[in-house]
């Protein structure tokens, strides 16, 4: 009799539950809910207004996805709760909730529904960028070494920031609070009773570290005097590193979703992170690149260094056994529709709609044949500042070389090959710090629906390029983790390298560098190298003092 | 009685008449045709292909522009002949043809009607670039002075490159020729039947120099044994400057044009420089600035100094007693239709369209109202290369400090402020070397139909800007010049300055930097600076590798 497990991957607008084959990696159903309180961003379910860079969500609506997700993929599939053997969960982050003891979140109960602070701040969340700054003023005197191993900078979005604005603007509330908690770690809580707090989460977004753990006593005192314990009064000190097995679903946790009590549970993972095993990546010298509207690389291998510009590297934060790294590139995806919506003629959109294809299609297919360096342009991918490895959100786009017959698919492709040389030049960084990468896995949606961007990527970064095999790799990583969580005693796996030899795949499909394109892109990038550096590292910081002339 | 002269203005497509009050300078009446061959660029009449890079014009159609327009002036404007005291031209240059000593172009003997070199080199003919390049090879070594007059390079368009490919392209025709000769010139001729060699198109196109004259016989004879003679054998050494009489209207003239024998004719000028006396610019002090596709910069000055990257400056050039001065920007109005064709997305295009205003007018609209600097926007206007300061064809455009949020028009603003930055550039370069830019006189399409650029440009430069009076300003300046060729004696006037208090004018309108925001294009100007002198002053060579890389 085959077994399944359950992966549940919960997104920014949606939850979707993906009900695998253990054995063969087969997806066999699928479900989705898209959150009834979405993203809320204006205002509050009672009308109350939001002040700006807010993003919350509703706790209710993520429960609302495991009863009726859950349920959905077994009656499709025709599958017995018990043959699934065990269910995990990937989540975003940091995606923070304060809650009482017993996980009730405070913004269910009656005195505090029109309290904006009772509720899950989402991970896009941007209120707390003062507080971030003093985290990071005060980190670069007290706990320089900590901070660079997130390139130098934390974010508003992570929990410190979150929780030193919860403090701060709402003390009561902070005090009421028995916990703060990823949302990830609280479904988890919510499924088996017990906490049990992932690796992932604490290490990306907490600055947790496995020997050093949390930041000290004495820095978080610094920080705020009522901050000091915040470990063992919010937190916790014990962090389970992933490919873990989180508990068994209790009782309440088994009516939850319509699951055998007893069924095991994964550590939770972040929702990026967890793609990496999915695209069979579950040792070092691949990387994994998911592409979006931007795009994070994430590698894993055996030794720790502190690479300038990645976003974090955290031990057993990927996977177990190895350390996890993370770097991202601000701008990717969001990089074309702006200039499909702001620089392209309306002739071209009629053309497009004559041949009924999509404008980013019809730029392609006009550009496609170029030679690499035809067009003269070169461009320097920072419209949304820069990720890594320079970690500088002030930094801003430039676009170098036109004439007055330069033509809009032109600088349509060199947007697209800046993201490219800004992927080669997170390549380089980590392999001048000793850490390999040999080939590169992508996932998402522009990966598959992109060729020339692919084969521009392979001939940049000249290296082999695959495309993960799911298009529901998330879901399918939690699938695999649930698949470690239930143990080959239970008809599940050992470890998450043999889940993935079962149930990963990556596409046959493979671009390969064209050795002619492949050498004139090394001219280019040489030329980008120049001018990164030379705008991006304080030779002319022209762009800054750009950027302070717009706000007088 | 009332005195009249009439102006000539022969341009690149069609020449026009302009008969003008001499005493109050009204514009009483004005006639143009258009050339009945404009520009013959892929082929001959006879049907014979061009190569690329040529551009001919048929001698005939100028001396049909004298048979109609100057009759149906007088006709309009019921003027007797024997009112008009004078006429004088302007014309394109270098626009050069070969005649024999009679003034019979050789394209109209039957043996060469089928012959390309025997027509009009039109002053954008473009096919001897190999011969300025030797020309300024040459010139780097053994007359370094004079090149430097003309910015450190001369141009594929003038006289002795085009001289020099007919040379050795058809050494028969170079031989059969006579004379080889400004189209100016050859219409002075015409009507007066005498050969007096203006020292506008000497001076400016033909590196003659008032102290100097001529480049040596030993440097011509270096460019190619045949051409040791060419000043005596088919040019001339003596050379008139601007202000004088040319001679008067022979029997034949004057039958070709309709006036009377003995009407003075004055030396002839190019059409750009013919513009400076008729914006009342007449002494040192004021800069004449022509906007259209691109920029010309001319003003005068009591001095002669070698200024960095100006075009030319040549004694009694542009009037008698001053040394006339002109630099460039290759790429102003081209610029915005670049952008326009482009890069305007079609929402743009259907909102103009429901307002019943022009593109340009929306873009206006939509950021006339913004701040400098407001857009983080900052651009260098070389998509047509850098004419002056840099004279540098093979720079190209920059564009910086885009971000997702930068909209179209705050680009086409950015790219405004980009040519007001190279003008201003021009300026300090000019007030560097001694010579003062105290006032603006702003003429051309583009200065008259957007307001919100001169108002930019007065910003930018911390200098008033007035407009020119006159909308025919080349064919008012050449019937200034005629008044002048007359004289005081015959109802004119001995001075261009006489005749510019009469019959120049400018509007009343005028454009007064605004202080506050004269400051922030201050800091703008200096970074604008920085990347001017990073990019085109060989710190970073990005750009000329980008175009050697296109070309591979």
């Amino acid at each position: 009799m085959a077994k399944y497990t359950i992966g549940v991957d919960f997104g920014t607008l949606s939850g979707r539950a993906l009900l695998v084959d253990v054995e063969t990696g087969r997806e066999v159903a699928t479900a989705v809910l898209n959150y009834p309180h979405a993203v809320m961003d204006e205002a509050l379910p009672s009308g109350r207004k939001l002040p700006p860079d807010w993003a919350l969500q509703h706790p209710a609506d993520y429960l609302e996805v495991l009863k009726t997700t859950v349920p959905s993929v077994l009656a499709q599939a025709g599958v017995s709760p018990a043959d699934v053997i065990g269910i995990s969960i990937d989540f975003t982050a940091c995606t923070l909730l304060p809650i009482l003891a017993d996980g009730t979140p405070l913004c269910i109960l009656p005195e505090y529904v029109d309290e904006p602070h009772a509720y899950v701040k989402l991970w896009k969340h941007h209120a707390a960028q003062g507080q971030a700054d003093r985290i990071n003023a005060l980190a670069e005197k007290e706990d320089p070494e900590r901070l660079a191993r997130y390139g130098g900078k934390i974010s508003s979005e992570w929990l410190f920031s979150k929780a030193l604005q919860l403090l701060e603007e709402t003390p009561e509330i902070y005090e009421k609070a028995d916990k703060l908690i990823e949302a990830g770690d609280w479904i988890v809580m919510q499924l088996t009773g017990e906490e049990k707090r992932s690796a992932c989460f604490a290490g990306y977004k907490a600055m947790w570290h496995k020997a050093e753990g949390y930041p000290s006593k004495d820095f978080l005192k610094k920080l705020h005097p009522r901050l000091e314990n915040i470990v063992e009064e919010k937190l916790s000190p014990d962090i389970y590193g992933l490919g873990g097995k989180a508990g068994v679903l209790s009782q309440k946790g088994a009516a939850l979703c319509g699951l055998m009590p007893g069924t095991a549970v994964g550590i939770p993972s972040i929702d990026a992170h967890v793609a990496v095993p999915a695209a069979g990546i579950v040792s070092s010298g691949r990387m994994l690149m998911i592409m979006g509207t931007s795009t994070c690389h994430m590698l894993l291998d055996t030794v720790e260094k502190v690479v300038p510009g990645t976003s974090g590297v955290v031990e057993d934060g990927i996977i177990g056994g190895f350390y996890g790294y993370e770097a991202g590139q601000a701008c990717v995806g969001d990089h074309f529709d702006w200039f499909v919506k702001n620089c392209v003629p309306a002739t071209y959109h009629e053309e497009a709609d004559a041949k009924g294809i999509s404008i980013h299609k019809l730029l392609r297919e006009k550009v496609q044949e170029q030679e690499p360096g035809e067009s003269g342009l070169l461009a320097l991918d920072w419209w949304n500042g820069n990720r890594s490895v320079l970690v500088d959100a002030d930094l801003s786009g430039l676009l170098i070389g036109m004439s007055l017959t330069t033509k809009p698919e032109e600088i349509y492709r060199a947007l697209i090959e800046a993201t490219a040389y800004g992927t080669r030049m997170i390549i380089e960084t980590y392999e001048a710090y000793g850490i390999a990468i040999n080939e590169i896995i992508a996932a998402g949606g522009i990966a598959e629906k992109d060729p020339m961007m692919m084969q521009i990527y392979a001939d940049v970064t000249k290296r082999e390029i695959r495309l993960a095999g799911s298009a529901q790799a998330c879901a399918l990583g939690s699938a695999m983790f649930a698949a470690v969580a239930a143990g080959s005693e239970n008809g599940g796996y050992d470890t998450i390298a043999e889940a993935a030899k079962h149930m990963a795949s990556v596409k046959d499909l493979v671009y390969k560098p064209n050795a002619a394109h492949a050498e004139k892109y090394d001219l280019l990038f040489e030329e980008y190298k120049i001018l990164h550096d030379y705008f991006g590292r304080g030779e002319n910081n022209v762009m800054k003092r750009l950027r302070k002339l717009r706000q007088k």
